[in-house]
């Protein structure tokens, strides 16, 4: 367990508020049991850093959660709500204790509006049931966070969740129209809804996307829908070195003009651990490559297609590529794609200490952020360092892995201090400490030496007109006090 | 001059306090002459809803107008700033005197940055001089209020400005990348940046979109800029039924998945008048036509082009239409667009009584909408309605002439009453009050009635947080007491 500053008293829930809690969530829908709430304890950050909740509480609607919300001020217990726990900075564990609000059982998919091309659903709603669900109506969803297979969709907008296809379509926050909140003091917020221009004073709405559950609870999601992109192909692009991936990412697109839907960087480290621990067969050109680009483009037919690829792929071959392989089938996309998206867990699996990055440069600044990272982990020892991420949008992946068995506490403390210096290096670059897994509790000490006083300020008095008692997800993104 | 409630106490710039303005701003940028400060005391809502500033000053850098801000804080003089006056809502009308800060020296462009894909520049420079410039470097900026040639891109930002381009590339808040800002309270903000994602504590920069100049100052933009489309085709096509007009703009989307850049709405009234009134050609079909949809589609190639007109065409002559008219030079688009552009101008110089409204419903809701509206005014005499506005995103421009020859107040009280009528039953329809023009002080009862108490109090507290003493941009949105 990682130790943290308790800013705030909070009280603890007796027999007496777990009684009043089975009254209003049903006793089916509360866990007091250690081991059913263990798996509540902690997110994709590592059980490490888990503390445990008094009470596991399972919402069904919306006025539960309201009464939730009353109950927990009036006793002064801190609630924090939990979608899939599939975040990676800490954001859905309960640091003080008190209650886990989960949102695993509102997941149905409320109504697809053809006429409006939005969809109406419920905040557990698994991020690929939706986009099968609207797919299957002609329609298409934009958001495509890594997690998509396990990510809930109310999880995507509380941390405006990135991922691949960002360069083109824009962050979770691009696609959310309306969304229903509970407010920590158990008011309902209706923001936005089905319409598509709105200048009716603040936008609550993008206040709230991205707060991480620290402002309110996410009941219901109005998702704008697009026409489906009529065809993609993607392109594996490996180069024998490192350097020259990293630098084709961004000249490849301010010289062709080509806007990729995504594009992807793996290290040949990434790769072939993740090739070896799944028992994948190889991808092209393994032997020889330092580095791979992945590019997915979208077109309006095959002739589109083929031109954007024979363009981008000519650029690449210039910037020193390899070779260039087309992935024109599904299953030879598939094959290339499921080593991108297992990587982050391959790595968790196999090493006891990693430490995963999240960082964003301007596009501009990827080479030099790359390799001013590596210049500051020459300084330590014992320590492997491996990237990946959706370079295209300068949002790189520096994954620091332990190769001298610390204990967990040492690993913590050592990787933490190297990664606040990439943080801020990332930072002065003109780039921000997080671009997709949100601050957490993982990324307050370095967000607040990022940011400087008077802006973390302007959070915190925002935070009390909220939630004037402190009570929904204390010490997330800045201490209360 | 209409009458407001004064909420606030402010003090009056005395003398002593113009001199220290000069200090800072330079004596040729401090206007005190009645004469000079007349066209700052009003915007494009009329001149009816004037107030006189104190002072006007124009500001030439950030640091100027920091120091401008703790003055005024200290000698709690309210500090309304303004773009071009080309707002609707009165954002930029100084209600309670004080000091006007003007941007309008503040229009360099700083930077055209093709590897990011970014333009960097003042909150000054008129929005089609910033279109031209990216054009010229092969990119594109997709924010198209109706008043790019005359409007501010900081006054866009702080407006969420909308216009004709919105069903396919969104509001204005779509395309802001950064911020920097100088606070009521003097302190500077960067938010945002050349990066294209972030997940770092509170959106303050989404916060500041759209919030009408009560928040902070906004000093400098970054703006998202695309590869540039290829080519485009516009439909001009007549209805001879009004209704026919208004329920084939949702149902050619829905049946046919065309997505355009625009989808405009006129009918018959707005069409003539703005001919008549400018001497320019008819429209095709103008003596049969009730009513008009404009169309513009984008497509990679003239093959592309043909086929997404023709789909929409036949769709459209299947709902009823009239004919088809294609069209496909720069010459012939612009004949058509200059009838939309131009007529809420030619409406308010024709008329010396025009209310302009700006109401927003899910696209499905259009036709209903406009249906209810013309039965409110139905129970009205002495008064004309026209339609036209962005009809493919839901956004109606309700306009009410007056046609009784009633007087300057008269005509304000009649008309706010049904104005207030016909944005509630948009915001009772999953719409909004506003969705493009803003609240300024025009609509802060409406806003006020439709979102309801709670809401309005978590602006207002925010507001606080921002600016303790309310001394920025004061009565907009919502009173400050």
């Amino acid at each position: 367990m990682v130790k943290e500053k308790v800013d705030v008293e909070y009280n603890k829930v007796t027999p007496e508020i777990a009684g009043e809690l089975g009254t209003i969530f049903g006793e089916k829908n509360v866990l007091t049991e250690v081991e059913k709430m263990e798996s509540y304890a902690y997110d994709e950050r590592g059980k490490q850093f888990r503390h445990m909740p008094d009470v596991v509480v399972k919402a069904e609607n919306e006025e539960q959660i309201a009464q939730l919300m009353k109950l927990a001020n009036a006793e002064h217990i801190p609630v924090t709500p939990r979608g899939a726990g599939s975040g990676l900075a800490g954001a859905a564990v309960p640091l003080y204790g008190g209650i886990v609000l989960s949102l695993e059982k509102m997941n149905k998919i409320l109504e697809l509006d053809e006429i409006n091309m939005v969809a109406v659903c419920e905040p557990g709603v698994v991020t690929n049931d939706l986009c099968k669900a609207v797919a299957d109506k002609g329609l298409f969803y934009a958001g495509y966070p890594m997690s998509v297979e396990s990510s809930y969709i109310g999880s995507n907008i509380a941390t405006n969740a990135g991922g691949a296809k960002v360069i083109k379509y824009g962050s979770t926050r691009s696609h959310v129209l309306g969304l229903e909140v509970i407010t920590p003091t158990g008011e309902k917020l209706s923001l936005g809804g089905k319409r598509r221009k709105e200048t009716s004073g603040y936008s609550l709405l993008h206040l709230m996307i991205g707060s991480e559950g620290t402002l309110g609870i996410i009941t219901k999601v109005i998702i704008n829908l697009m026409p489906t992109p009529n065809a993609t192909v993607d392109l594996l692009v490996p180069f024998g070195s490192f350097d020259d991936a990293v630098k084709a990412s961004s000249n490849v697109i301010r010289t062709t003009k080509v806007y990729p839907v995504s594009m992807e960087f793996m290290d040949i480290f990434s790769v072939k651990t993740t090739v070896e621990h799944l028992n994948l067969p190889p991808l092209p050109a393994q032997d020889k490559a330092e580095a791979y680009l992945l590019f997915t483009l979208e077109g309006k037919n095959r002739d589109e297609l083929d031109e954007l690829a024979e363009t981008a792929g000519t650029a690449c071959l210039e910037m020193g590529a390899l070779d260039v392989f087309v992935a024109s089938t599904k299953t030879e996309s598939e094959k290339v794609w499921n080593v991108r998206i297992n990587t982050p867990a391959v790595v968790l699996e196999k090493w006891p200490h990693v430490l995963g990055g999240d960082v964003v440069v301007p596009r501009s600044e990827t080479a030099e952020f790359i390799g001013r990272t590596k210049k500051i982990l020459e300084k330590y020892s014992g320590v492997q360092i491996s990237f990946y991420g959706h370079i295209g949008d300068g949002n790189i992946h520096p994954v620091l892995i332990d190769t001298a068995n610390r204990t967990d506490k040492e690993w913590m403390e050592f990787s933490e201090t190297i990664y606040e210096e990439v943080c801020l290096l990332g930072s002065q670059m003109g780039g921000t400490v997080s671009g997709e897994h949100g601050i957490g509790f993982a990324k307050k000490h370095v967000l607040g030496q990022s940011l400087g006083n008077y802006p973390i300020s302007v959070m915190r008095g925002i935070k009390k007109v909220f939630d004037p008692d402190g009570i929904l997800n204390p010490g997330k993104i800045f201490d209360l006090k």
